[in-house]
C-alpha cells in the first residue's frame, strides 16, 4: 500500500483525516528548518507521523516500516533523517523533509532499539535474534560490522540497553550472559571490546546519564541495578540500590519499566522500581539510594522535564491512563491526572514549555502546557506510541 | 555593498575564496536539514558566515549586520532563523536557508547580547544605552515591550548577563545598580518583576546553569559572585567564592572573562577568575569553592565538552594564542596548545566529537578532533570571533 492509499484508508476509518495537512505534496515542505520536527510511531500500522512541533500539525504519514510494536528512533545530526528500529529487525531511514522512506533493510530477526555514533556516521542496532549488535553506514545503511555477543558462558546473547558514548563507542548489556560490553569503533570496524562479567542476573535494559558517565542496567533476575562509572581509570561494575524489594511482596509485572526515559535532576536520578508502586531516587555522587517515592502504580517511563526540576511518570497496565508529576526538589508528587486510555509515552519540547503525550487507545497525541499543566491541543494518530523530537540528535547517550 | 560584491571583495584580499561554496545561489540550499548549521561572526566586517558543520564548509556569507565587535546569536526552535545581537543595538534576523537578512532593526544605541524565550516566541535584547531590556516578536521583530532598568538608586542601568528561564521568564543583572531582576512575561507583555538588591558591586556578566537553577553574576567591584537559587521557595542572593584575590596581587585585566561559556561537569562549575591566572571550581551542591587550578594566563571562556569531563579554556591578550584542556574529573591540565594568534572563541559540536576554534588574527576557523586533539580541517573567515551552532536552539539559558 503506498502512502496515498494509506492516507485514504486512514481517513476511511475516521482517524487520520482531521490531523493531516491538506495535501501530501504540499505538506512535504521542501524548504524549512528541521529543528522542530518530530516523529511519532503508530505501532499497530507500521507507520510514522512526521509532525511540526511548533505548529501542532501533522505534516505527513509514512508507512511500510514493518512491525513497530516496540520501536524506537534516532536522528542524524542534520535533523533531516530519522532511523527507526522496528521489533522485526527492520531498520528504516526516513527522509522527514521529502516525506518518504530513503532506505530500509531487514538487519535481524528480532531487534530492540539502536543508537547513532557521536559523529553521526554509524547506526548501530541491538538484536534479540540472533543477538549481538550490527553497525551500518548512516548514509546508505550498508552493513559495516556485525559483533556477536557470546558471553563467558559460551552462548549467544540478546543485547539490550544500547547507548552511544563519545568517540564512536557504544555500551550495551548481554541479557543471557549477565555481562556489559563496550565496543569502541574509533580505530575501525573491528571494535576494541571491553567486557564486564557477572554484572548481575539478567540485565533487561540500561541507560547512561546525559554526561555519558554513569551506565546503569536494570536487573530482571534480582532487585537492583548494575553500575559502571565510565570515567574511572579502570571502570568496574558495582551493584547499586540492591534489594529494594527485600521484605516486601514483589508485584506481578505486566510491563517492565523503561530506563531510556529515566529522569535526571542535578545529581539525583529518578528510576522506576520494578514490581513496586514507587520510584527510586539515586544520588549520583554517592551512588546510594536517597529516597523511595510512593506512586500511583508501577512506573514505566520517568521522564525529566528538560530543566530536571520535575519528572513526569506514566504507568503499567491496568493503571496506564494516569500520569503523575514528581517535584524532585521537594520529593513530592505535585500533580496527578488522566490523559486517557493507555498513555504510552511522553516527550518534552527541547526547552520544556510543552509535553506531548501519546494516548494509544484514544488514537490521540495530547499536547500540554507544562507550566499550567493544561491541555492546549491534540493531534490524531493511529495507536500512537513513541514520540521522538529531532532535538534528540544533539544529545549524548540518546 | 551587496552580498555578491562582498564576496568578490573577500576573494580579492585572498580570504574568503577558498572556503566559499562555488556559487552563492547554489550554496543557499533550499532543502536540507538545519540541525548541523552554524553561524560565525566576522567582527570587523559586520558579516556572518553560515557553515555546514558536518561538511566543514562555508555555505554563504551574509553582510550588512552593523557593528559585530561584541556580537552574540540565538536560534529559533526550527533552527532556520538566527537572531544576531550587535554592539550597536542592531538586532538582525537571518534566514540561514535562504542566505539573507529577513529583518533588521536598530533597537538601542549600544547593546550587549540577548536571549529567546523557551517557546521561541520572544526575542529579548539587553542594552547598555539606554539600558533595560526590550522584547520583540520572533516573527517580524515588532517591539512588544520595553522594560527600563531603574535601580533602587533611581538611575537607569546597563543590563548584562541576560538569560532565558522556563515559562517566558528572563534573568539579568543591573550593572550600575548592583541588582538582579527576573522578568516574567508568561501573563503578557507587562512583566511581573522580581528584584534582588545589593547583590554585590557592579555585576558585569552572568549565566545560569543548564538546569536553569543557579544564576551566578560575576562582580567587577569585588572578588566573587552573586548567586541566586531559582528553585528556592523564596529565592535570595548570596555571595559565593568571595575574596578569591585576597592577599594576592590582582593583575591588570585586559579582557573581562565571559561567563556565557562556563563549564559544568556534574555538580562542578568551572569559572574563570578575574585578575588571576587560574580557574575556580565551584561545587553546586554546597556552593563552596572546591579548588583553584593554575592556568596559562587569565582565562576568558571556560567551555565544557558536551559530556562535561573536560573544559577547554582560552585566554586574554597578550596570551591569547593558547588553549588549555582541563580534565575536571582529575583536576589536571592535560593539554596545552597554540592554535594561532588571537583565539577568540570555541564551540563544540553538539555531541562533542569536534571543537571549532576561531583564530582571529589568522583569519581562520580551525576544526579539531576532540578525542585525538589534532586539527582535522580549517575554513577561512575574516577576523572570526563568535561561533554558534544551531543546537543551541534546544538549550535552556542559552
Amino acid at each position: 500500500m503506498n502512502r496515498r492509499a494509506f492516507l485514504t484508508a486512514g481517513v476511511s476509518v475516521g482517524l487520520a483525516g482531521p490531523a493531516m495537512a491538506a495535501g501530501a505534496g504540499e505538506a512535504c515542505a521542501p524548504m524549512r528548518g528541521t529543528g522542530d520536527l518530530g516523529l511519532i510511531i503508530e505501532r499497530a500500522t507500521g507507520s510514522v507521523l512526521i509532525v511540526d512541533v511548533g505548529a501542532h500539525k501533522t505534516l505527513s504519514r509514512i508507512e511500510g516500516l514493518g512491525d513497530l510494536s516496540h520501536a524506537t528512533a534516532v536522528f542524524g545530526p542534520s535533523e533531516r533523517y530519522a532511523y527507526v528500529f522496528g521489533r522485526d529487525g527492520g531498520l528504516t531511514k526516513v527522509d522527514m523533509l521529502a516525506c518518504r522512506i530513503e532506505k530500509r533493510v531487514i538487519q535481524a530477526g528480532n531487534a530492540i532499539g539502536g543508537a547513532i555514533s557521536d559523529d553521526g556516521a554509524l547506526i548501530v542496532a541491538s538484536n534479540y535474534t540472533p543477538g549481538g549488535i550490527k553497525v551500518f553506514d548512516a548514509n546508505d545503511l550498508g552493513e559495516l560490522a556485525s559483533v556477536p555477543a557470546i558471553g563467558a558462558n559460551g552462548k549467544p546473547s540478546k543485547t539490550v540497553g544500547l547507548v552511544d558514548l563519545p568517540g564512536r563507542r557504544f555500551a550495551y548489556a548481554l541479557y543471557d550472559a549477565d555481562e556489559i560490553w563496550i565496543a569502541d569503533f574509533s580505530a575501525g570496524m573491528s571494535p576494541a571490546l571491553t567486557k564486564f562479567t557477572n554484572v548481575g542476573r539478567l540485565p533487561y535494559d540500561a541507560n547512561v546519564t546525559s554526561d555519558a558517565r554513569h551506565y546503569l542496567a536494570g536487573l530482571f533476575g534480582e532487585d537492583g541495578f548494575a553500575h559502571v562509572d565510565l570515567w574511572a581509570d579502570k571502570p568496574e561494575v558495582t551493584r547499586v540500590v540492591s534489594g529494594y524489594n527485600a521484605g516486601r511482596e514483589k508485584l506481578p509485572i505486566y510491563k517492565m519499566p523503561h530506563l531510556e526515559g529515566w529522569g535526571q535532576s542535578g545529581s539525583t536520578l529518578v528510576l522506576p522500581a520494578a514490581g513496586q508502586h514507587e520510584v527510586l531516587l539515586l544520588n549520583l555522587e554517592t551512588m546510594r539510594e536517597e529516597a523511595r517515592i510512593p506512586a500511583h502504580s508501577q512506573p514505566v517511563f520517568c521522564v525529566a522535564r528538560p530543566d530536571g526540576r520535575e519528572v513526569w511518570i506514566n504507568f503499567a497496565h491496568p493503571h496506564n491512563n494516569t500520569v503523575q508529576v514528581l517535584d524532585v526538589f521537594t520529593r513530592k508528587i505535585v500533580h496527578t491526572f488522566q490523559p486517557g486510555p493507555a498513555v504510552l509515552h511522553l516527550e518534552f519540547t527541547p526547552r520544556g514549555h510543552e509535553v506531548w503525550i501519546s494516548v494509544r487507545d484514544a488514537d490521540r497525541i495530547d499536547i500540554y502546557d507544562v507550566r499550567t499543566r493544561t491541555k492546549k491541543a491534540e493531534i490524531a494518530g493511529v495507536k500512537p506510541s513513541g514520540i521522538f523530537f529531532t532535538a534528540r540528535a544533539h544529545r549524548l547517550g540518546a
